[in-house]
């Protein structure tokens, strides 16, 4: 039996451009999550819904004539749109300071036109007439960017396009022999999926924008999905790829594995389309998995339960979903999920001696014969522990719920919260600093202006190495500031994460928002090597101007 | 019970200057074997040995007497050496046209003087003061590269060093919560594994060369050790790097994962020394193994067996040692391995209809219960696929020599035999006509040169997508004319490798041998992107000059 959690159906309508993907669709805030809210946080008394569409500002279109008659003639009348709804639709991405701007009308920026191009040659075929009129261009995949990865910055350049790759959407070839499958870059996630599935195959990559997000998207920005202790990461599987460059062609991936000179692969996979549009990827996939399965355990502590991560995974025993909640996120997932409320866990850890406890959510996919094999080596490891097995419930619900974590974003900007995420990444034995250095950084920053967070943190995705960080709070919105506010926490929680040793992101890429802090990450000579392959593949810089590489002004 | 092979004895001295590793291991060529070897490509009748040390020829020293007391200030009066003996040895590398040319008695390209660095510091201040005078350098870690890596090529330059690491060989740090151990760059392969083995831990990354091959020389030509389907390719175990360049200091690797960008660590992993000197390495490392075990199985045919290995991988089921070799290489391992010639192998494959078979070797490294969970796993599918199972004894014997095999080079040079191995990797659908393609190109160029050969491949790195193909080719050297006889051989290879859509290198890397097809591997946009790093971190191109990067001029 599939898991059809991973099979939802997919999207016919194009998310809404005030916040996250069907707002139909949407749970909105029950009066149990309301008054849990208000003992976090205070009491949410402020309504605070987006305008409406018509009342969103954008500036006159700039895109000259003679460019728009020269980008029709190359991808057709349709495939060139400036319509206010488009136009809004594009304006940026998803994360919370482009929902806050769009949800007050501002959509000033918004691209001066959205180019859909069918196939590689056309998008080169852009690329070409970009240059010579002098546009930026901003490639657009599935538009689900949370660090600002598609801003509509112009940089140097009057008008500005989008280049939206939804067009681009099919399923090129599988190598059944050799588990791979070509795809063009505006395939989603769930039709990517469905598309495998059909022939008895699987891409294994769930991340929690999977709904919406592009194959494309994937790649650009090395994305990790939530079973890639299983799966892998993008990264890893990334066979081949081919991209259009204001320079000409670029195509990669002769082989399993080489040893002829640096892998260009991972100059692209991470461009974020600064480099080039990716017009083609060749990914590993899998057999279909006969089964799903997903349960959870209790740990003592967050800190005894990475423990325990740690040992799954240096045993080579981690389950493809590996997931473990700190205390504080522990006790908000239970009082939020359906079913578990008055299951009596609390009172049964407590008289295990387990105090709050933490939750650890654990998957397998794969044979039947072989989940069996593998459950057992990892239930040995964890009962070794000291964990208890909480049973099948809380993971099915964890997994029926994976996806829809954004929805709850909109409700509770509706309401004058401020809610955010980032995730980090460090080695084992730098975990706790970097565990306490960030939950300080954001709760000392906001409890300094007046709005002290909850700050909740979850394991999502673990190495033989080390693991991921990922971080949620919510505070009360700081009223006429929200921006200053957003602001605030971000610089003293990538400051906190570069100091503690931290990337400054493990799978939510660079974008506009992280790129002040590239430096940190891999050096002013690493800065320049990045440059340098800018200058070769789009010497006049017309691709995505503003993101990943950080400012050169900014010294 | 560890297995001894992999725990050989540290070498004391360096490689002899004329061959492969300490000349008096060398096992030489028993009577049987040059009887085979006649019947293969005719009688062995000449002895071309090479010449005595003193007769090597070198060119006077061009290093000016500034230069070399600025060196003797940054490294002291033992760091620089110019004696004739460091000079040839430091000539070049260990690829057949090396080893030509050397026993021939030619060194004159060989270096004015080699530089033992003892720091990152050290390496900088040479590299600085090499760009101040004008001079190339050659980084040179265990100088066993086969495809001319560490040739001393002076470009433009009229002097030129080499840059010898061996003295920056401590294990500098383990972290032994997350698995990780930094080294320096000159701690040779069984020096690394001893110092590992003391604290309880395996790097598993045993290349035949191993004995001889440092660190720095594995991460700089992304290479592959014997027990890879286990323990992965050198470009999966580095977790940092951190690198001297002419432009200043590179450090990457601050998270196991990130999606901070490009992963320049892909950039300088490969870079053979033409963008920095790798001056520290951080590689995964693993518990040490309880157990090792080899076996031997037995395949109707070349395509059966590698339909075999690919159902292993595919099925997660891929042994660490993973090895089959084709019905020629088989032969000849049978009739050259003690103990097995009279062992009523053939006799028994052909009771039941195997013809000649082709030979698997398998090996698992591990804990015990692991190794029988996952042995039992392999041979189910190995029985399945009908392979009949040949015992331990070939395995073992196998595993003896696995590191031997650059003796048998040199026994055969002796003899006036042209002896050479070429290795590529594609896609498990690829495979058949890559084989074919190759194998064809060798026997049709050296047979049309009067030289017929006997060819020999083997699988020796697979993959869910592919696997590595290694061939062996033997001949009767075209006298007077063997550099030649080598050029055409390789010429033809090569051209048949990226016609039928291989990599021009599985783990040899380019050196000097492959660059004539970079631009076919990575396309001339790939080449520009190469070429912008090295602007960018050695502007002055002392670094390596001939290597990696295609000649300009070539079009």
């Amino acid at each position: 039996m599939n898991d059809s959690s991973t099979l939802v159906t997919p999207a016919e309508q194009p998310m809404t451009w005030s916040g996250w993907g069907d707002p139909t669709l949407r749970p909105g805030l029950s009066p149990r999550a309301e008054a849990h809210l208000a003992r976090w946080i205070g009491p949410l008394e402020r309504h605070t819904p987006p305008v409406a569409l018509e009342d969103v500002r954008t500036s006159p279109s700039r895109l000259d004539d003679t460019t728009r008659a020269a980008l029709t003639a190359i991808v057709g009348q349709e495939g060139v749109r400036d319509d206010h709804r488009t136009r809004v639709e594009h304006a940026g991405g998803k994360s919370y300071p482009d929902l806050l701007r769009r949800r007050r009308g501002d959509a000033v920026a918004a691209p001066d036109a959205i180019v859909y191009p069918r196939s590689h040659d056309e998008v080169a075929a852009v690329l070409e007439q970009a240059v010579e009129s002098g546009i930026a261009v901003v490639p657009f995949g599935g538009g689900t960017s949370v660090v600002g990865g598609v801003e509509p910055e112009r940089g140097p350049f009057d008008s500005l396009i989008a280049l939206d790759l939804s067009h681009m959407d099919r399923l090129v070839d599988i190598d059944e022999e050799s588990l791979l499958a070509t795809f063009e870059p505006g395939m989603r996630g769930p039709e990517a999926e469905a598309a495998l599935r059909r022939r008895g195959y699987t891409l294994g990559h769930f991340p929690q924008s999977y709904v919406y997000a592009s194959i494309g998207g994937y790649v650009a920005t090395r994305s990790a999905g939530q079973a890639s202790s299983g799966y892998g990461r993008i990264d890893e599987k990334v066979h081949a790829v081919r991209l259009a460059t204001p320079a000409g062609e670029l195509s990669f991936g002769r082989a399993p594995a080489t040893a002829a000179g640096p892998d260009l692969r991972h100059a692209v996979v991470g461009s974020e389309g600064l480099l080039g549009v990716i017009t083609e990827a060749t990914l590993r996939v899998h057999h279909a998995p006969e089964q799903e399965v997903h349960e959870a355990w209790a740990a003592p502590s967050f800190a005894a339960g990475a423990e325990v991560l740690r040992e799954l995974v240096q045993s080579d025993a981690a389950p493809d979903v590996c997931r473990l909640s700190d205390e504080d996120e522990t006790r908000v997932f239970l009082q939020q999920t359906e079913g578990l409320k008055g299951s009596g866990f609390r009172g049964y850890l407590k008289l295990r001696g387990y105090g709050e406890g933490c939750l650890v959510i654990l998957g397998w996919s794969g044979r039947s014969d072989g989940i069996a094999l593998r459950r057992a080596a990892a239930t040995r490891i964890l009962r070794e522990h000291g964990l208890l097995r909480l049973g099948a419930k809380p993971g099915e619900a964890w997994a029926h719920g994976r996806f829809s974590g954004p929805y709850l974003r909109d409700d509770l900007m509706d309401r004058g919260v401020f809610v955010e995420t980032l995730e980090t990444s460090t080695t084992w034995s730098r975990i706790p600093t970097l565990y306490t250095a960030v939950r300080d950084a954001l709760t000392d920053t906001l409890t300094g202006l007046g709005t002290p967070p909850i700050v909740m943190c979850h394991i999502s995705h673990v190495y033989e190495s080390g693991c991921s960080l990922y971080f949620t709070w919510i505070a009360r919105q700081d009223v006429g500031r929200e921006l200053e506010q957003w602001q605030a926490a971000k610089q003293a929680a990538g400051d906190a994460i570069i100091g503690a040793g931290g990337t400054i992101t493990h799978h939510h890429a660079v974008g506009t928002d992280h790129r002040r802090w590239m430096t940190d990450e891999v050096g002013s000579l690493g800065v320049a090597m990045l440059r340098s392959l800018k200058d070769t593949l789009d010497p006049t810089g017309i691709l995505n101007p503003g993101k990943l590489l950080p400012d050169p002004d900014a010294g």
